[in-house]
């Protein structure tokens, strides 16, 4: 508002560079003297994507910048809630897009499909960053044909895409998060026994119920106690350190215990306005996985109807990798568990005054006290 | 799928020219000096627009060419529609994409707001170019501050939407297409008479309904007559070609007499084989004024939320233009209105025998006859 | 969980009542034996949107219960954003089914419209409950034909929606809470004195600017001035009682001068945790405001297409009635309007250090005094 | 429009019922005294899911009722068309309305589930009916625990459900149609030969492509030659009747070999005018499969998120469930898997003329023909 009388104007179509944005579409079709017409939304549409992958990978790395930092700023959550925010916008378009693409035949697309071999988007470096940089596990890939997913890059992506690999990533600075929260240790007892406790008087309650129920038969009744053991059993890795450590030593669980505890308090108590932030913190992560689940989901049904079982331009059976790729690339699914394992707010344990106060505003408490 | 292997093989970066596309968003905060984060998304999805006004351009040439010619193959009349169905699918993603650019608040907006001046969606060359290749007329375009809408852009520009202007639009190249339909002409009458004689005995029947109902005080008796009187006037664009030339001179009509009967006719007899894609087109591009329409608003509202009352970068009241174009660019609200002269199907004029055999297909004609 | 095993079992189907749910669905065109299979259509849709509308008003219910509350628990806060993005959520499916009522064809409407006259939209109880709840003004209502908007109701439904101008709406409640706001009063100096004085340097500087500038010819720097004295002027709504009191007489502005200036506190400072929610809270109350407006819009678009310039089936002209609805019936405009007031944080006035500290998390601020 | 001044006006309130359908929202937890306010939203949405699945349903009867009849009119194909692209908006509306369900968090429904138990979506009769008039097979039912799908519904329901088994569904009725399609028996050749042949000459050109590449290794030459022997082999489910019937033997394939060669000439010669709509209703009824399956997986997303790992309401582990039935329970996927033998318009068997004339129009062949 103040100096813009000195720059010399702006013109749309510079700031947007669109005289090199607009003849970057050279059909492959056209090159080989066979003019495809649908090559162009294919080229255009990719480009699209990229663009957005761009932009995510802009906000992914804003975040993964405020998280590096020892002490985040309280207001710096509620921005990576916002960034975070912008990310599943995003993604939702990525989707959408989608019934773009499909107005592509089969039969229109088998005009230029040869003159694509084999690139694929397989390839894409900026998704690969995209999948490092939230924390994709490397041994949680769905590798195709026994080849790392970098060998179908070339020397100058393969090794970008290394980097991001070796770098901190936004699962595992959460995790450190999440461990530095100061709220477990309730002073002469602590979060987890206190949840322990909840659990159990409820589980104990639950099974007086099954054994006093008259209107079973025994297996009725042994399938009710059967059930309700394996209920029970499945509050381990919260409750458990040791059974926490067996599932995270057999991949079934990835999330530290310290960390696990910090995720489950934010859920059970988000209703704090202190927790308020970090809770939508974690549901965004859930999100931004859930999104590309259901992108990857959507993009097998439109390939998989746009080729049928033939091979993919990189050489994949296509619609087997992404199905495989959306059922194991889920990287906050800790997270989402943790839904197993919350309780009625009923049954919540009380939190000690102490612990109270500092979860509230310090404005609310002063009004409380008078001041 | 047979040559592939002669060629060298592609790579998916390279196919995509991403080099090129991912390294033209240059921030003008970040060449002040103040980077502001949300530039970025700002330049982004401006860039995504262009490309799919690309794609549109890119579409409308393909269908603008296949009714330069004079005798249209049937089944280019499909394709044209899956073209306009495409134009469509992209349109849906133009409005929704809105929602990721509400993720940008005011505020941050603010931040890098004064870098744009004058730079504006106002000069965006191809979007004229998509207004005018769909035909929208030079006199019905809202003008801001009584200044050509060309001078706004630089000389290259502004004659390349000149050629636009003087070329055969689609709105015209669809007229003269409805112009030659030739089920107008039922041998002793015609579609016109016959029509006239319906919306008649019509008309008369619900006055004698009206004269006749003896609920009605004499107010009320008149006010209804009233409003029959005035819908009787309604049909006249249709039926009277005197009434037509006047509307037609008032600007309140623009499709010729003939090609306006001709849509009606193809409105009111699409269940007739031939006559499917035909409405389908006229329908698609009801649909394509639509979504530009529904698109304005739902920018005039992300704008005013942006900004507010101010003045819009390119020196507009920015949400007072969007709104008084999305009132008055619209190119085939002939065709739209038409519907206010649908009959019930229990009213329609029989079609002469000779008439019904041309527009059912071949085919099914043949097995009838017994052959 | 406890108790289940008492009870006995619920059964989908009588869960949700579906036998009496299914069975209301009664065509007239049945009634009058000439059947029309789109009417099933028409009716259901309509159902849908008024369970969606039952919905809404019990979401609405509930937060005005709570802002009628003096003093509002700061988690209520966050729950009352959390029912607003449930209303929103719905309000974009509303948008969204019109879609399926579009499948339906204006032939297909013919078939069946003469039995509906003349029932109507208009006569939705629910939905005019909807906007007195918010805070419609009635005479910002635009009538139809002269007569009150509950002149179309039954007797006991007029009743119900009296009842409904007559109580607290949101508007009202929310513009209370507004004026509770404690964090105006800056000890010494105010927020009101303090951007008051941040507009004037900002405006002298922008004029300096102006004036300094050889590049300007004579004429265009009287033009920059006159267009710098208009933005100066626009200000006062928010700094001069006198200004605000006139436009609220003129019925340009609604909200309460003490509440104007909390609004756009909340709105400038909303980094601030504690203002996190209730900034939300204002973007939410704008949502709900646009939601309806675009649905309108979408919704003329599909009458006029539907029916052409015919009178709608309550006696109006439909598509001239839902449009000077979208124009007029917006009630957190002032809201919305105050992005016009919004200035860069470079500019904004730093907080004096005790309302920093109220406006910080109880926890956050002890951390910093090192307990 | 002509009688409706004789009938009693119409109360928009009374057309729809509202007095009834508004009432029957009666909360479990309200029941039990324990007031759970996100119960409210459960079952409207739930109540909105089966009047949606009541529209479809009502569609589906009347396409099922088309399709009865051995001499299908042209245009009723339209019509079936234009129904089926009225379910597949409903489907859309059904997968993005899960968004307003996820504005219920965890937490608020672990207030009200223990009341549902065991009433659990698994009981809808109507999505059911919905399954078995698509033509889902009854043993391709992904069945929980054993037990039949029947066994969880009452008598009454059960009972309604199993007529629809035992009825004519869609999938039967369309494969039907497809085999009464004149267009395969070319005179002295067949379609089926001439594809035959096609594909032979366009696999043993690349064969020659692989064995002449002097860049391939040894190694790499006998990849690739298996990999064109499999392609050659996935072809004889068409063209080879034996591998048909084996196919359909090992539940690999459903749709008869006749069915399976008109379906396929459908799709690659569906440029002709006549097997334009026969082509949309195919591509539809994949439409329709596509968007349940979908639905599914944005559901199991939904639930997992909802309940995590715990035992769904009606006693399923709900997101296995879910995730198996959108893997299974796909009724033309054998129209859709047809994709994967489309060959390039350019290796398109030319159509004999007499074909070439059955299949145009009869008003172009005439004008052809200089009549």
């Amino acid at each position: 508002m103040t100096k813009k009388d000195e720059k010399k104007p702006e013109y749309y179509q510079d700031y947007l560079e669109l005289e090199k944005l607009l003849k970057i579409q050279q059909l492959n079709s056209d090159k080989q003297g066979q003019h495809a017409h649908d090559e162009m939304l294919f080229i255009i549409i990719h480009q699209v994507y990229e663009l957005w992958f761009k932009q995510i990978l802009y906000e992914l790395d804003s975040i993964i910048n405020i998280f590096s930092i020892n002490e985040i700023n309280e207001s710096n959550i509620g921005l990576c809630v916002s960034r975070l925010d912008r990310i599943t916008e995003i993604q939702k378009i990525l989707i959408d897009q989608v019934s773009v693409l499909e107005t592509m035949t089969p039969m229109d697309f088998l005009d230029f499909r040869e003159f694509l071999v084999p690139a694929s988007g397989f390839q894409s470096k900026q998704f690969r960053l995209i999948e490092n940089k939230l924390g994709l596990l490397q041994d949680q890939r769905y590798t195709y044909g026994n080849a790392n997913y970098k060998s179908y890059l070339n020397k100058n992506d393969s090794n970008e895409v290394q980097t991001s690999e070796d770098a901190d990533n936004l699962f595992v600075l959460m995790e450190k998060w999440l461990e530095r929260t100061p709220f477990l240790n309730w002073g002469k007892t602590s979060f987890w026994k206190e949840y322990e406790a909840a659990i159990n008087e409820m589980l104990s309650y639950d099974r007086s119920l099954i054994e006093n129920n008259e209107n079973y038969s025994d297996k009725e009744r042994k399938i009710h106690l059967k059930h309700h053991q394996s209920t029970k059993g499945s509050f381990g890795v919260v409750i458990d350190e040791k059974k926490h450590k067996k599932m995270v030593e057999n991949g079934e669980w990835r999330l530290s215990h310290q960390a696990t505890q910090a995720a489950l308090l934010i859920l059970l108590y988000r209703d704090q306005p202190i927790l308020y932030n970090p809770y939508k913190l974690l549901t965004k992560l859930v999100d931004v996985d859930e999104l590309f689940t259901t992108w990857r989901h959507r993009h097998v049904l439109m390939v998989s109807r746009m080729i049928g079982k033939k091979i993919g331009t990189g050489g994949s059976t296509g619609t087997k990798y992404l199905n495989k790729t959306a059922e194991k690339h889920q990287i906050f699914k800790d997270i989402r568990e943790l839904t197993t394992f919350l309780i009625p707010r009923s049954s919540l344990p009380t939190l000690p005054s102490k612990i109270q106060d500092d979860l509230g505003f310090y404005y609310h408490v002063r009004k409380k006290n008078g001041k």
